[in-house]
């Protein structure tokens, strides 16, 4: 069975693309038109190889596919995996027309399109997310890029696909445990931008855990839907944008003290965004009953209360003032002024932020 | 003494910037105007940065001004390198609103630029070109990037500067062999697009061998005014910008041959204008007096005439297959219909193209 559930665009002008949503469209949708030239590269990992990729090649019927299998992890998105697509590339002789294809979750999203950004000065990508992360984060916004061993995400692009198509049967194969990394960004556009939808999920989650296909194609349309309004607004991450990083600033320090790969992107923003809401009670901006609402979703669909059990308050100072956020040396952070509504600022109090690393932090 | 005596916008909408060209401007010209935010990377070499690095920094008053010194030479226009300025960004907390310097020749520029448009996601640069081939070539078009294994520039992106300072001093330290490497670009612009300036160029050639600063200040100026207006019409190369790379589709393959460094870059541009300008004769476009009177200047500018001993036509097929400028497999070169005219053509005939490569070549 193959049937489109639900389609968008993406509105950035001359830039503006489609996502498509739907059940069974793997190896059945044709994804030719989206392809200028002859040649296309499809970036994928190991994992994610053996389960779709004789799938994806049949969705370019006439074009000649070629593909590059990189390992799978985080721990990879550097330099030299990246170069095993430019390696890829130039020796099968793609010219500058070639479209690059992302295949798999983030990480291959995130490599492949900065390659695509690069190679030859940019030549264009289409994405094929296989995670629901990937599918409700990576799918909107442009951005693309690989970690350097004092940051994550340092060294990237702004580059747009020319098309996502995102089948919710390729998350049968995901593990549970990155199926709710993959909620903790759905909730989060809950929580910054519409209390509709955060309603909608509390009485969905069941569903959604259990991978029912309309459900995970609402919520994964939703959640696009989110986020290109913001982005349309702020291709480049000049203001409004910002707020799609709620609980980032938190989540990259646990990301980064727990080493690239042993927490799941979504685990260590599920639990950011609890330290961002605590926080903004704190500060005063929500109640303490909204922070038990945000703290009970982000809990039902599975995701941890606390960062790392050895971390301190003064590994988050350290591991937040590299962050990219931060504007010449200010740091800046995502806070929630009611729930369903963020904002950014650079005046949080440093007591209350003391007070929330010192309640979250089980060592010191 | 230290004087303004041209300046140029090239104008490219909201990326428009400007081309201040004077004597005596390094150490002297006040460049924080041009800078957003408090920090600033200078990146140069360890042959430039004895000679002018305590003047570069002089050009930002206020500012917090680092410094990255990378070895000097083509043979390092590679990733470890480029790292080495991500390191130093890093490790010195540079934030998403610092500013890179180029200081140096083309090699430097386009790492700094490659390093500007990748640290977290695009930050904005500044170049100091201290090279003729660098101020007259670099300084427009917005290129950046660095090498692969499998070829030249393979890697990198479209960034345009906030501002270029070019300070014609500079070129007192320049080796002979560097200036006539700068010099083929700058008859590149007369033989494309501009018979006026051809002719100039005849008389003033002494002048230029000889490093005057004003006939230099002239000559730069056209050749950026020339290139800024090629460029204007076309950022993205999508068309005529493709003529700024007359004799570069053979000079790519020269210099791929001898090993990157072994030839400049302008030596093997020289050279391959005058295969481009044979082959435009054969192919019945031009004169051979018109192609007596290109090689004659291009000689009198001191560059080679021949490419490398060694290399063979099969050489020069097998390298220019892989050039950028190709469109899905097809080889596309620029070509004279008259002296001062360029053009772009998927269509020279293919047994003048090996009557051109056995009449330069001397091995087989």
């Amino acid at each position: 069975m193959s049937e489109i559930l639900h389609e968008l665009t993406v509105q950035l002008g001359e830039r503006s693309y489609p996502i498509v949503i739907g059940q069974g469209l793997l190896g059945e949708f044709d994804l030719s038109p989206y392809v200028q030239g002859s040649q296309v590269m499809i970036v994928t990992n190991d994992t994610v190889a053996p389960l779709y990729l004789d799938q994806a090649r049949a969705c370019f019927p006439g074009k000649t596919v070629d593909a590059v299998v990189l390992p799978d992890g985080e721990r990879y998105k550097d330099w030299q995996t990246l170069n095993r697509i430019f390696d890829g590339l130039l020796e099968r002789r793609h010219s500058r027309k070639t479209t690059l294809v992302a295949l798999g979750g983030g990480v291959v999203g995130d490599m492949a399109g900065f390659a695509a950004a690069c190679y030859q000065r940019g030549v264009p990508f289409i994405q094929i997310p296989t995670t629901l992360l990937s599918q409700v984060d990576s799918s909107v916004g442009g951005k693309t890029g690989i970690n350097h061993p004092l940051g994550k995400n340092m060294i990237g692009a702004f580059h747009q696909p020319q098309a996502v198509l995102i089948d919710t049967d390729s998350l049968n194969s995901l593990p549970p445990r990155e199926v709710s990394a993959g909620l903790a960004e759905v909730i989060k556009y809950g929580l910054i931008r519409d209390t509709k939808f955060l309603a909608w999920l509390e009485q969905a989650m069941g569903r959604l855990i259990n991978l029912e296909a309309d459900a995970l194609a609402e919520a994964i349309f939703r959640s696009c839907a989110c986020k290109a309004d913001v982005v349309a607004q702020d291709e480049r991450e000049g203001g409004l944008r910002a707020i799609l990083n709620l609980g980032h600033t938190f989540g990259h320090a646990i990301e980064t003290f727990a080493g690239y790969g042993n927490w799941l992107h979504g685990e260590a923003v599920g639990t950011g965004m609890i330290m961002a809401a605590d926080l903004s009670a704190r500060e005063g901006m929500i109640s303490r009953e909204d922070y038990d609402q945000a703290v009970a979703l982000i809990k039902r669909a599975g995701l941890p209360e606390l960062p790392p059990a050895e971390m301190t308050p003064e590994d988050f100072m350290t591991l937040m003032s590299v962050d990219k956020k931060n504007v010449d040396g200010r740091l800046r952070l995502v806070l929630l002024n009611g729930i369903g509504h963020a904002f950014v600022t650079g005046d949080a109090g440093a007591e209350n932020l003391a007070a929330t690393l010192a309640g979250f932090c089980r060592a010191s």
